[in-house]
């Protein structure tokens, strides 16, 4: 059983610390945080099913005064764990690193932390094997890691040589407040990080894209427009690289899903913890061949959608399975991806 | 056991359905749609925790084709049992009524239908006497539901006379594409129907209250103005009555209740099914004394405020408990309602 | 001078009302409307700069109670213009043709009617020529003439041989509480009806897309990808294009115009009347070269954007130029287009 | 004439700018600002119709770049008036003042000042003597300001004794980036400062009140609960007071009038600058009467309802009018205010 440690309970931590609970070869040792946040005490109110440390700068008599139990500090959690998934806020991750250094402990970084902090920028299936057993491994963003899905699956079966995106993202989580953006459509510099992501992890494609957010909560949607290296990829073929795939959820608009809101009604109404998806989805009515070209959207769950592949990156930093393809599929087991098909 | 039946697998069917299925006196006989909607698709991924019936109108080989297995007809279930809860669109209770008359089976509706459609306007803390026995009950909606639930607590401690109010709408439910509004606050035409339904479930209240309506879906928030009948009710005084209320949640800004939406992320973050919440949010914060008036802003979480009620209901139709006390006590019990202060 | 009369005061009928005033070959004769709109009372309140005429159905009885002065029938305005403007609610244009046919005057429709009602598809840059001395002319949509406007800018320069948008569609506009979407991004089946109309003004060009509506007012942003006939069209040349067009406006994320809403509030500022600009807009910092594919992004202000190519389908109608390049330039001129690069 | 410069050419500047230059006994010697913003690159677009100065700390060579001419100094500007109407971002009036007082100038603080800047907390109607001569006053903010109006307007006819209030604020301004709030609603801790506010310019009334952040820019919304000194204030009596109100706009649902957005919309096509409305719109609609209580809802148009009270301001410092009948009188003329009615 490898040892996790999750540094941050927040949007991210809690979903990490979930995930891990779910892969019957991990174990939970506990959760890391600084303030009685809402989610600490939501955590309290359950029962506390994990356990809590407290990282430096905590004020211990503050929690003692809400009842909230507390296991031990930040280095008693480091020193019980073989890895550690940090998602504190960012930058403060780059400051962790030194303690897991001292510890001798790996860890995985999420995407709000420099590419530096970490020896490989990983996806579960994009290159999982230049993960296997590297030390510091720093996790693709939210928006990255859904569209490599969709495009290494592309690009496994049928080769992909060029892709141009558009992001339309969601500006903030629910429950958010500090990062809002009332009634406009606010645009960044050309080319968006997540192209340039994308090159960085499969160098042989040559990406651009241009990023717009927008006032809502629900999840991004991204267009993708792709050429394939072998000639034209059909509408046929394309879907059916997606339809098999555990991770991407092929929908259409006549069952219902209208748009990023759909899949957060929809996973509510399964009964999904936190009305979460960690699958995304895709389109079927969105897909048109253009030329020699393919282009689709995919709705990307941001709460959510990284749970997988930090998984894979756990399976990978402990050598836990040799490539991607069994690493992914016990990700997948335990997550309990694809069964919707069945 | 009391068997139970619910019409309108939607926002409100869906909630009622599983508030049923957590009372340990009643069975959840099944539940009837029209069509394969994205929560009926949910319902079969979950494997058909409960059977569906078709009403009318459905065309059973669309289920078919989609492998969703088929209990009966709309007139099976009604055959089966005791009262059904009426949760389908505005209007279409009306018409189900006359099923339900020559069945010979209680129906208690949703807030979207005609009051003309029961034979008492019902609200478990307000008048659940009134309720004893009689066939056809109509619960308040979300919003008034919500409201007298706080001025009832006022009122049975303090006494009550008068109370302004004003509502800010949210106008769409999460997943809600048609109801939008984009960029405004829209009127009503003043009174607002909450403030003159509190004074047909409250008589001797004098109510009035202006309702504007804003582009969001997390919960609906209501600033009350009360007069107590004998006198100042103080802010202590008021907190005194709200904090022990089962189905209220008193929260402070400096939790990290900020707004309508923290109520829903903590939900999520509970683990409660669809992040729901079935107790209205209080921020004490809010409360402030004029005069001999109170003063306070509640939050009403509209998908699963009045499943609560709607339970009273039922234990009101079909006189499970004599009184309200009893009734509200055992409802409370199955829903873990005031379980968090412990 | 040519006598034109605008059907429909509305949201595209004030300003092409306030565009024909402008051009100084062209009268206004009068607008023709139903009822008294805030738009009508506007008008009244600025002292009817502009007669009004009630179409059939309207009750004048309710006007003059109103003291709004009504100069005659919609059959007075028809018999006494060269030319109808027609921008009714979409449907009423093509019954409005019947009595247009009557009357031997011609018209132009705006993009809600169906294709149908015209005998020319409209561009006053892309196919001005195919609109001269036809009698009912038909403008593209808000989204499609500022598409045009900028791949014809290319096309005309370097050839263009496809195209490839996403459109990111605003969903109401300001003042409009029964269109709205609320925190949902929502999506059309592809390819979206722009991309295909694009193809019916520009037959040598293959294009698709997908469009996603946001819950905005100020301005669609579209993202266009375009490959050059005859080779790469690197940023420069993009840039080179694109500067010196009356109709675009290049402008960069450091003075200022960080997204849609910018431009509006930029128009406001300068006084424009309604905060109307007639430009796109385009982001320099979004131009990026893929392969030989230019990718960038333009805001299209939904609200005035068709103005100037309705002025120039005036022209073409009634041969008052013989080619697009006099006609745009004559529209041009009299709306003060390009006048801020002096 | 009295002279009149303008510190900070943002939202507020620039409409101060602009009163100042309607009113025919004031001169606008200039406005003053640190940064080629949007506002002044449309300023120089305009062709500079004001001259600007510019503050400590700003780059001239930048504005000399971009071809905006520059006509001196901050202190120049000060040197040259007799009062500077100070819009700068809060915290930057007060560190201006010590430049006033060194060159002996009066000046007008908006709303984001700290009251400790000013002699006089000021409203044009409600305390217009106090402000007699006085060498800084403070405006209240855009919601005070608007919420007084209404308030003293019934407190003058019939005496007011207590006033509870609910803000429904708008979050942002359009064109704004940073000040979002996405899908929530945001609440204060009670009392809101806007109803503390009120006491201190209307010691003999108490006030309390909520505030709700909504996620909207075009206005807003104040629900006003008041109770009469003298007994009863009716529905007629409240309609008889504001409807003569030259800064009170009563306005119907059934005329067009159903939310916030609104009065924008009806701004716009009244060709009003900006789309701009000085008066504070009132529903009929929404008037009720509760007990001895009236209770009313008002809109705020947030850029532009403090602009006729500054302009009150500047007559009061100056002593231009004895008092505020004969002051708000002559702003009113100037601005065109109640105009509408003839």
């Amino acid at each position: 059983m490898v040892k996790v440690g999750v540094a941050g309970y927040g949007v991210i931590g809690q979903r990490l610390a979930d995930g891990v609970a779910l892969q019957q070869d991990m174990e939970l040792v506990g959760i890391a945080d600084l303030a009685p946040t809402l989610s600490i005490r939501a955590l309290r109110e359950k029962g506390m099913p994990y356990d809590l440390y407290l990282v430096d700068g905590a004020d211990k008599a503050q929690f003692d005064r809400l009842s909230i139990p507390v296991k031990g500090s930040f280095a008693d959690l480091i020193g019980k764990v073989d890895i550690m998934l940090d998602s504190s806020p960012g930058g403060v991750g780059a400051r962790n690193k030194i303690l897991y250094e001292k510890a001798g402990v790996r860890a995985i970084f999420q995407g709000g932390e420099k590419n530096s902090v970490a020896d490989v920028f990983f996806h579960g299936y994009a290159n999982y094997e230049k993960g296997l057993g590297v030390r510091y491994l720093k996790l693709t963003s939210c928006n990255t890691t859904g569209l490599i899905r969709s495009v290494d699956c592309l690009d496994r079966k049928y080769g992909v040589d060029r892709v141009a995106i558009t992001i339309i993202r969601r500006v903030a989580d629910p429950g958010d407040y500090h990062r809002g953006l009332t009634n406009a459509l606010q645009i960044d510099k050309a080319p968006s990080h997540q192209a340039v992501d994308l090159m960085t992890i499969m160098p042989h494609i040559e990406a651009t894209g241009i990023l717009v957010h927008t006032p809502v909560t629900h999840g991004h949607i991204i267009t993708v427009l792709a050429q394939g290296r072998k000639g034209r990829i059909t509408r046929e073929m394309a879907l059916e690289a997606f339809r098999p795939h555990p991770r991407i959820r092929v929908v259409t608009l006549e069952e219902g899903f209208l748009g990023n809101a759909s899949f957060f009604r929809y996973a509510r109404d399964l009964g999904n913890p936190r009305g979460d998806m960690y699958e995304i989805g895709l389109w079927e009515d969105s897909i048109v061949e253009s030329g020699d070209h393919i282009m689709y959207a995919i709705n990307i769950p941001q709460e959510s959608v990284t749970i997988p592949e930090t998984m894979d990156a756990v399976r990978a930093a402990l050598k836990m399975q040799p490539d991607s393809a069994s690493a992914t599929a016990e990700t997948n087991r335990y997550l309990g991806m694809g069964k919707w098909r069945k």
